[in-house]
């Protein structure tokens, strides 16, 4: 695994290299395909070529659920189950909860000495979720600086590769102009992070919208085979094929994004042929996808059955965690506390 | 000394007494009159009654340091050598460092959730220093937070009595104000801090001014007699008395102020009845005063003296008031990721 260079091996203002990947997810609960394929398999894959830190984010939670914080315990459980479920391997990656790691904070109170209030402002998802999540309130202090503790959570462990959708790149540019910030001040202690765009397949959900919790249109990991059979085989298809003579479109079906995920380019390309000439009816055409989608779940939930037999085995395998990169995040911190001239 | 009241003997909603007093500097250097009757005599009384707490807030000292932090760590050594000489005694309150207890960024990080955006920008401080260090960006998001790190510095120990003067009052009605709103949210956990005024005697400069380091005013405490001689020898005092023959008032007298703080008051009456009747020259009415400000600092200089033959001495007090700081924090951290839900 390639790790941090040695301190004396570059000089001052050689651009920080160290070949780590930094990622968080809010805990949300369940995961469903859409975490699995957005997120999930690019983390499973970066665990052998990076050091790799993946963090439950329960302080990004209480930027929006401060006021009922009462799920994120559980939701915790839930989702770390679902990653070790699904590969995430604590030999081969540090994870942990962010709330267990105080160098984050510590790291986000310096970093936000530097950061001028109108950066943070103009960080698009900023006015567009205080407009979206409109029955809360999001006027706080800590909802304006979430993007600052994003760059805190990824600079204390020198990340220079972020896993990101295309929708986060503004926070990876922020976390660069960050780290430029700081490096220009005080020397270079940080990486600019690159945003490594993943090839996140949009994975539609039942009723053709982003797959989402709050849609109520997820296919879960942990969901039996039948209900993972009677979810996909009631997913919407093409609109406009109403009627099994009318011809229909791969293109405009959002189950046949599935398809696309999921099956063979010889399957592909015989059932894009069949629905163009109406030879095959919408259900069984994504019997052929379920089938995959069946054994893609199947060994995840045998995981999670067998994972779930060892009570007490999350909070063993976060606080192991929490651990490693607390050494890490010092290490950090120590170089930061020297630069900035606090002890 | 009082201590904090057992959990168990007071009901969810009776509010919390803890009798403890917490406060804290920026590290500015060597101290000066100002310092010594505007606040740190007032500590030395405190830490008789009060758990008591005295940080240097070299974290403060950043939201506005930034650009050039090269300072701190010289400034902080000169302050608590000071402190130490004026009487603060290790053995009977907590000095340490704000950057060596993390729990102070991690309690500001847990509030900033619950802090409107506008609550800080209202605090009067805010646009106030902005223009007077118009020299300086402080459009950081750092510097609009300060008030609610402020607030941490204080609720992380419970404190509930905050020496201050007047015009840092609205800081205080901050930190009550976000206390309630924790409590309310999550349960009574903090105290709602009563700002103590303090009997700050206002000290002015030799220039007739506040006495502030910017102004070059100063008399300090580890000026030699000679230098204290001199500089009040020299200082301002009623601008109508131009000759020996004018008759003065000491209501109009700069210097006359530092009499009311070292002088008896026969002193006080004999020297205003012939500063009126102009039969007192103003040196030799100074004199008096500055017989009693070197009676003053003698004991300060030579236990300063004193402590400096032990080097490194600073911070081993420092180093072994954050190890007791931290523990006192870690408590009220653990209550607080209890109540809201993160670990």
């Amino acid at each position: 695994m390639p790790k941090h260079k040695k301190k004396d091996e570059r000089s001052a203002r050689e651009p920080v290299v160290t070949n780590t990947v930094v990622s968080g997810s809010r805990p949300t609960g369940d995961l469903h395909l859409g975490h699995l394929h957005g997120a999930l398999r690019n983390w499973c894959k970066f665990q052998d070529a990076y050091s790799s830190y993946f963090f439950v984010a329960d302080w990004h939670a209480l930027t929006t659920e401060y006021a009922d914080p009462s799920g994120i315990q559980e939701s915790t459980q839930s989702m770390v189950l679902d990653w070790l479920a699904v590969g995430l391997d604590p030999e081969r990656s540090v994870i942990f909860r962010q709330s267990a790691v105080s160098e984050h904070a510590e790291l986000h109170l310096i970093l936000s000495m530097i950061v001028p209030v109108p950066l943070l402002e103009r960080v698009p998802t900023y006015k567009e979720q205080q407009q979206q999540l409109s029955g809360k309130d999001l006027s706080t202090y800590g909802f304006l600086g979430y993007p600052l503790l994003q760059a805190a959570d990824i600079l204390v462990y020198k990340g220079d590769r972020v896993p990101v959708g295309e929708d986060q790149l503004p926070h990876v540019e922020l976390t660069r102009a960050v780290a430029r910030k700081f490096n220009n001040l005080y020397g270079e202690v940080f990486p600019e992070p690159s945003g490594e765009i993943v090839r996140a397949a949009k994975v539609p959900g039942t009723d053709g919208r982003k797959m989402s919790k709050s849609y109520g249109n997820t296919v879960n990991l942990r969901d039996d085979p039948e209900t993972v059979h009677n979810k996909l085989a009631r997913m919407v298809t093409d609109p406009a094929r109403k009627r099994l003579a009318d011809a229909g479109d791969p293109a405009l079906c959002p189950a046949f994004r599935l398809h696309e995920i999921y099956c063979t380019e010889e399957e592909k390309a015989e059932l894009t042929e069949a629905c163009k000439s109406a030879s095959i009816g919408c259900l069984d055409c994504k019997k052929v996808m379920i089938k995959h989608v069946l054994e893609d779940l199947d060994p995840i939930r045998e995981r999670r059955t067998a994972l779930e037999a060892s009570p007490g085995l999350i909070d063993e395998v976060l606080d192991a965690g929490a651990k490693k990169a607390r050494v890490a995040a010092a290490e950090t911190m120590a170089e930061v506390r020297k630069r900035v001239g606090v002890k």
